[in-house]
């Protein structure tokens, strides 16, 4: 952003004006006259505000071209559960695969017994090496779908490719689109030609301005909703397996007024940081949080490191949505 | 962290056992016996736990040399004040940089009115330009402990370099090492040997282990105990000053069970997400937050731009030490 | 990598001997035995000259399952040219767009007459932005291909979805896989099984293991060769566009002894370096350089700011080339 | 640095005019006027250039307060030896520590006797653990300067503290400030002070504008000239121990027109990568390297492990000082 003084206006007035406002200015010089920059860092302040004082002449800033995101409602209300910051948490969980029929049937009926109204679970699944298990495709769909119906949970879901949507679409509820995809552009216009809400990861190293561009795409393309889903960025520390960025949590939901959420398994890959850091994105301004959950994580597929067995997961459900959510 | 196998052991159903706890694994192969591996983001387990799987011949780790860090209570006691994750918070508030010795009493006299019983500024500044305020030295010292003893208040300020260690210590409670200096292995030294507690301030992109290993270096030569300060790591996304890392501060308050203390103000450099980044760290287990408070942040000698005023500041400080803090 | 000790070994004796070699060790302590950690960022020494140290019982790694890219040869021949570390350069130029059938004709001609011999430009373009242009698409490749055949040069073009994949190699000699989808799987399987070289750029903030895992499911799938393109990862200094690591270069060159190439262009995104960065790139062992060549930047219908014009890159070529490879 | 246009300009003509002389520019829209913004990734023209497009009414720039580097020249001689970009490399070259007033003649002679004219040697080692071996101290300083007399070397190293860069700089031709330090601003002021000629090393996680600043402390307060040294940024991969920046290094040599030098055996911490890392250091712009070389590597104090044994070491100074330098 650009402040551009009035000729007759003293630079250090209006740059502490700005600085009163939480904005950090340095000053530009040219041969004839000087103005001001604001730097992105800055606390968002109505440029109103800033153009009426003494001394600014305009307030100049990039168009981002984010008009659809921009009119995003900071609530949703999905399947009938309003989604918001401040609202009772929306806790999504599950395996990180589907893994059997039996299995995503029985951890559904044991999630829903605690209180959790929406399941999570991939039956595609990227895999950094090609020897790895990727899921068990269309049909891990449908087990899905029927566990999900058959418990009254919610589904979210991802799809790795656009000639998948369609097809993910019509057994998810919501269409879940991958750290690694977040910007595989012909997925994101396949995803909102869906018109299905979509749970958008953030890239590993993807700003948060290109996080919202991601999200443009999708409600170019017929999207109903985007939902923000932090899972961690790439680090140098190797104590976490990512590094979970709740600044940029408390931004989107409190700056911007978007719904977002943390998904704290992937963020931290360690089991003995969910809990705190669930807790840590809800109090940033989170809607709530994705959970893997398994319940009996030596024997998971893929990821199992990282969920909660029955045993960890159960206090924490209990934690966030309350006694009186459990059956 | 390396788990040696018993030679009849059958390494698939070691692998699902440490799984199952939480650790990531990967098989070692060589000529004539396979280990396993286990990552540094898995879950902190005891090594004996491990030891005693079927199929377990011994654990072996790498010995950080963290002896005296290793023996850090997870509770400290200052000026009578408990210091500890799940405690009321540690709140220490003040100005970037003492400015004058009026305006630090009338700050102190504000913060104590509202309940807060630790001051911080800087008499001695760390500045980018070598031809930008670096603080009012020794004189500012003096101001700043004579504020703290008129409202009753303890002292944070911050120490640069090795010579200065002593005179600061002299006016301080803690003894703050900033982000610039975690690894000035002379001033680490020198500020151990004035015996007072240090506020270690977690390098600009240092990991977890240097961050603890420049706590064994204060405390190896005398620290009388080590508070870990989380204030933002370098990042790519301009939107936030830096970046907070509340991974980390719910490794070091969960499973080291250290003290851990986060600067939002540094950490986001926004005004606009101190109050969430407050509520969040603590959430992750910080036993307390550093607040920069200004009354005329337009006006600020340095980094006025990230300063709460106390129109902010109010209702934040109510929030996080309770109505019956206030005088 | 762990060194297993014989159990009358002297740990210190081995420990030199492996430091003599180039290899970071730390030492693993357990129960009953002591073992040796090599750091991944050690010296590839083999294995075997490892096991012949005295005192050394056993050397393990983790299998990476990397079959086809170990298999990968040190040197390629691509329409009859040798392609390959300390070979004439294999420089591969052209718009980033391809805007015109006239227009790419007229590039093209200028791109022979200097003695390049392949031609680069996109006709599917990942946009950050969802209301950029974003190629002519189908159309452009037919104009690309063409206008390679017109003039002797071999095609690398991008596909972009799975879909695509099969046109695009109808047109191109070598695919190209953008950084963005460097973990797209379906697209590098897509990509793999239309049996084109695949060149692939590396993720912005993708590990050298995760790129050769992303090239071996290109191969697992058919890919007749993978070559590697550095185009520069993410960076906290917005001083230079990307940051390009020609370490990894060098490791992939002289370690792995792979083919790969370097895209300074997008590496440093500024005109200005690009010369200084060709250079480095092929001292570090790359076997070419990929650079976005514009007759009028100022027109250009993407990253104009970065293509060297006419002016700047005729002295580039004819250095990189030499002045017998001009027409 | 922002364009600021006359009013009846038309901005995209003055934008096509920016990107065709390889600037990236965004559109700033106020309620009454246009402006350009100019990335900084943008390559460097004169404002007096950009001034002069039609349409130009003033270019804004923010000045970064750093007269001093400014004037710096693009050569520098020390010891009658000419330091410059395209100059014969200036090749530094020692064991990290200066472990015994023998070995460090010894080793010494040997370089001497490859034609080098320059030595390194630690006598203050910062070291990550407090228990860790940290240098020889005052004692190595005088072996050090000693060797370096008795076979005609300079002497480049380094000072931690401020109380020791009058003491290190009675034994040095160029003081050395490490990597932790180059925001050490106590340290920078001691250092100038001293008059002599700075190697400055760059934060791990610094910015270019960072580093000029902190050599414009060292130049404010004294320092006869400082040459930057690129040693390597921190990374998320762990197959190299540093990231090796390279464009930044292009920049400070053609834009900046600064003397850099670039240390390849911090850089990468791998002995495998240090001769194509050397070759592709001075292809960007180097004026030199700084090189670990030591004896018997297993035995050394620090870091052996990235040290050039002498089988090693002396096919690459042959390759970097020619034959003829030999004695």
């Amino acid at each position: 952003m650009i402040v551009v003084l009035r000729p007759e206006a003293e630079p250090a007035g209006v740059e502490r004006a700005l600085v009163e406002r939480g904005l950090w200015v340095r000053r530009l010089r040219g041969a004839s006259q000087t103005q001001l920059e604001v730097a992105p860092h800055s606390a968002a302040v109505d440029p109103r505000e800033i153009a009426s004082i003494a001394g600014v002449a305009d307030v100049l800033s990039v168009e981002l071209g984010l008009p659809r995101v921009t009119g995003l409602p900071a609530r949703l209300t999905l399947r009938g559960q309003a989604i918001a910051r401040g609202q009772a948490p929306w806790v999504i969980a599950g395996p990180c695969s589907v893994e059997s029929e039996a299995h995503i049937h029985r951890l559904a009926e044991w999630l829903a017994g605690r209180g959790v109204r929406w399941l999570r679970g991939g039956a595609f699944k990227p895999r950094t090496s090609p020897y790895a298990f990727a899921g068990h495709g269309t049909e891990a769909l449908a087990w899905l779908a029927d566990a999900g119906r058959a418990h009254g949970l919610g589904i979210v879901t991802e799809a790795m490719s656009p000639e998948q949507a369609e097809l993910v679409a019509a057994h998810a509820d919501v269409l879940q689109i991958g750290s690694r995809n977040m910007q595989n552009f012909p997925l994101l216009r396949a995803a909102g030609a869906t018109r299905k809400p979509v749970l958008l990861k953030r890239g590993l190293a993807s700003t948060v301005e290109e996080w919202l561009l991601a999200a443009e795409h999708c409600l170019a393309h017929g999207a109903e909703a985007v939902v923000f889903c932090e899972r961690g960025i790439r680090s140098f520390d190797p104590s976490t397996r990512n590094l979970v960025d709740l600044g940029a949590v408390a931004l989107l939901a409190h700056v911007h007024e978007l719904v977002v959420v943390v998904d704290p398994s992937h963020g931290a890959g360690r089991r003995d940081l969910i809990a705190p850091l669930s807790r840590a994105a809800l109090a940033a301004g989170a809607a709530g949080v994705m959970l893997e959950v398994h319940d009996a994580p030596g024997h998971a597929l893929s990821d199992g490191s990282q969920a909660l067995p029955p045993s960890l997961a159960a206090p924490l459900l209990l934690e966030l949505l309350g006694p009186e959510a459990a059956a």
